[in-house]
């Protein structure tokens, strides 16, 4: 140790802290990055995962999915399923092939290759998804219906929030009423407004083909798109209990065959389209879903899939949806676990909350919901920024804020490294006999500054005196502030112009290029 | 299954979940119980465990502790640890046997015996600590200093939570400036209040003394209080790094001569008082503890004491404590999972946050916290409830919604079970095959109602037509007219008078018995 460095920590550092606080962080000192491995939370026994999986298995066998269309009957009954009397039966042993020879080790990619996403192992990433129908104004107290504006400004923050790892379609359009002109707006809002990984989702299988379109000409072309699909299809395959949804499943053969990734989403509610006991939930929504992947990999062996088994919560007393619950935290932490035995890229819900606005209800909803998801090691946590009122509202302001909540998650994602560094026995001895019997101005309190420690953006960690003399800032009104300082000055150009134009050639794009 | 029950079935069920919603809850068949097994959520590895156990044998060994008052130079020398220089040596195998010898089957029990906690394996039970010097109040947005009032105050109102555990004296009375005087009455507030479990804290052994007066007068006799210690001493025996704190020895050796449970607390914060190393911090505080852990079997073999490891985050840009951050979950759960190595019963505090206010930021940095403690099965969550600004403010409204979340946590806790009745495949069959294609009205679904789920009292679950509907429910401001009606109309009596009147002839006791 040089003098220079021995003077600067007996003299107990603050200038040095402050210097280093200035200074910007290097990407690979950081203390959070995408995809860290979770997986130290299991709440489930191993025992019990297994039950789960045999459950779903004696499921697909013995109950089968009904109202199969015609085209998953051929792809299906030619994968070794049988089809009687109206449905489909999934014998055990082709669902084992699917899962043992399923695409398990896939990319999702982005425009912008930094910001590609490997869903495997135990990795996680946090993003956002839909759909809610109306934006929670918080400057207001007020809800209103959601607009195409509103979805570009959502992926426009997205694009700005370094915890926000993927950005899914999240809010309706409901200022267009043409379902084609919806979905193609709304893919395009969401590629206008960020170059990160994008989902969204089609009803109808000729709009998965203007999807395919728009995709290809802002790839450069189909073999452009085909090397590196930035676009992923969310797929509502199934009705639960077990029931195939038509238009989707004819959506899902669109995508599969258009190279787009798919979200295999089954989303049941414990107790109304679910069981109510939680481990029934689990069993019903994975059974769904490993039905889709023998559909998925019938269609195109191999194709990029994720299982999303979404068992929600129903608030029994009124069958109304509860997303921020504990038993909701539960479910998804279940499901993400389930991942795991599957080894199969595998996404659900968390951060989610019942609160209308963003209290502390919000807070500790989205808390609580989204931390054990992110431990389970869930590798994609939808709906994990911003939502409300279990989906039913999109606030810009909690996206901002849970930008910061997420961050911390990540934190917890990454875990505490133990090593001879870490353990700190020669720091401790080095303070505790010769030093200033303090830890603030020791050289490793200053290297891990940054990257053992993670800071909230609009977090406020004042003293109360601080926050007393600061005019006591409130965290809404400056989410607010920051809201529109982003979307007044970030206008990033992920679609050029001459792009642009064979674009609006091709299709009525709503979104007028001047608010780009 | 009867004709009756099938036709409640087949009809959806709506009238018979509202019957079921009137009717109380037998307390046998509530979702959640105090004392629920957690530990499904082990942020550490086996071996880190043990690297980290080794360590802290290592600091002890080698580094030891300074500032070691007379008697327990006397305690300890005379349990075999090594006094040189000063410093006070701890070897190996003087730890090792304590830890093997220890109490750790011991019960903190409450007045009312429904409330008695056994911190034992991995059961987790929530409570209040301290100490914070400001009530905030979200009515007019300020922070005032907290009195002995706001004690009492928040007592009662811990009496009425049915999540909250036992009840650590949350606030100082800063209305009384003599130290005798203020500890006694902390004391009397707290056990006027509530017939939980409670914990206080001296700073003079003289006051330790007080203390137990006050117990044996309101246990009936000396005997009778040792035969069921109603009351815990938190004692912040150390100033890390590895520095005994005097007075606070003095009063442990009071404590624990006087048969009150003690809370072994090391509170370091990383990176000033512990290594900025989130492993190194864990050591500092274990190895801390496991000291005081000597030390008090050196003075009574087999005395109840709980092992305290709380490595607080400085945020190390400022200095200032961050109890809100994803690292402070981090820690806080790993002294969760450290305790359950030893198999001692562990306390150690989450469910803080930075906020001063009940703000989403408060929500999200509690859920956070608290999820993570939770489910790493730590026996005693202590700061669980309505601590804001890192420990500075407490909030009473923050308490009664905390309660919610807590509540919420709690379901966390006690996990998903799995068996054939929750599998639920004969209900899946049922509902799919021969049913109504739902399990709304279903048999399982009406008797899992309550066992499997429970329901917010503050936490709204609305939908945002039915939230405008009524007015636009604010959750703050239904906590402030909850904490009126407790405080205006709950006043248990759990000092009788005849008592209470031996009581204020012994001790100055401040608080008026008619606001009591």
């Amino acid at each position: 140790m040089s003098v220079v460095e021995d003077n600067s920590r007996r003299r107990g550092g603050r200038a040095a802290r402050q210097a280093l606080r200035a200074a910007p962080i290097p990407a690979d000192k950081a203390a959070v990055k995408p995809g860290m491995s979770g997986g130290n939370y299991t709440p489930l026994s191993q025992r019990d995962v297994e039950r789960i999986h045999e459950s779903a298995l004696e499921i697909l066998e013995t109950v089968g999915i009904s109202d199969c269309i015609d085209s998953a009957v051929a792809y299906l009954t030619g994968a070794g399923c049988e089809y009687r009397d109206g449905r489909m039966y999934f014998p055990r042993a082709v669902v084992e092939d699917t899962i043992a020879n399923a695409n398990r080790d896939f990319t999702l990619y982005a425009r912008n290759p930094q910001h590609d996403i490997q869903p495997t192992g135990k990795r996680v990433h946090f993003g956002t998804a839909g759909a809610a129908v109306h934006i929670a104004e918080p400057e207001t107290n007020t809800y209103r219906e959601s607009t195409l504006g509103d979805l570009y400004d959502a992926a426009r923050i997205v694009d700005r929030c370094e915890h926000i790892h993927f950005f899914q379609r999240t809010v309706v359009a409901r200022d267009l009423e043409d379902p084609r002109e919806l979905e193609i707006n709304t893919a395009y809002a969401c590629l206008a407004g960020t170059n990160k990984h994008v989902g969204t989702s089609f009803v109808d299988p000729l709009h998965v083909e203007d999807g395919l379109k728009l995709a290809h000409m802002i790839a450069g072309s189909e073999a452009a798109w085909r090397a590196r699909p930035f676009m992923s299809m969310s797929c509502c395959f199934v009705v639960p209990p077990m029931k195939f949804a038509e238009d989707a499943c004819r959506c899902l053969e669109a995508a599969v065959l258009g190279g787009m990734p798919v979200l295999l989403l089954s989303a049941g509610q414990a107790g109304a389209t679910s069981p109510a006991a939680l481990a029934g939930a689990v069993v019903l929504q994975i059974a769904e879903c490993l039905a889709a992947l023998v559909y998925v990999n019938a269609i195109v062996p191999g194709a990029p899939a994720i299982i999303g088994p979404w068992p929600f919560v129903s608030d029994l007393r009124t069958g109304a949806m509860s997303g921020g619950s504990g038993e909701q935290a539960l479910l998804t932490a279940a499901c993400g676990q389930m991942g795991h035995f599957y080894n199969l890229p595998t996404g659900s819900a968390a951060g989610m909350c019942d609160a209308k606005m963003p209290d502390i209800q919000a807070g500790y909803e989205k808390g609580m919901t989204a931390a054990l998801a992110g431990v389970s090691g869930l590798n994609l946590v939808y709906e994990s920024v911003g939502m409300h009122a279990s989906l039913l509202g999109f606030c810009m302001e909690s996206l901002l804020i849970d930008n910061d909540m997420i961050g911390a998650i990540n934190r917890n994602v990454r875990g505490i490294e133990v090593n001879d560094e870490t353990l700190a026995i020669d720091v401790i001895k080095s303070v505790c006999l010769d030093g200033p019997g303090h830890f603030l101005g020791h050289d490793q309190t200053l290297s891990l500054m940054q990257s053992e420690y993670i800071y909230p953006e609009l977090g406020n960690r004042m003293s109360p005196k601080e926050w007393q003399e600061a005019g006591k800032p409130n965290i809404i009104e400056n989410a607010i502030a920051l809201k529109k300082d982003i979307l007044a000055n970030y206008h990033p150009e992920y679609i050029p112009l001459d792009i642009d134009a064979k674009i609006r050639e091709a299709f009525p794009i709503k979104l007028p290029r001047n608010r780009m």
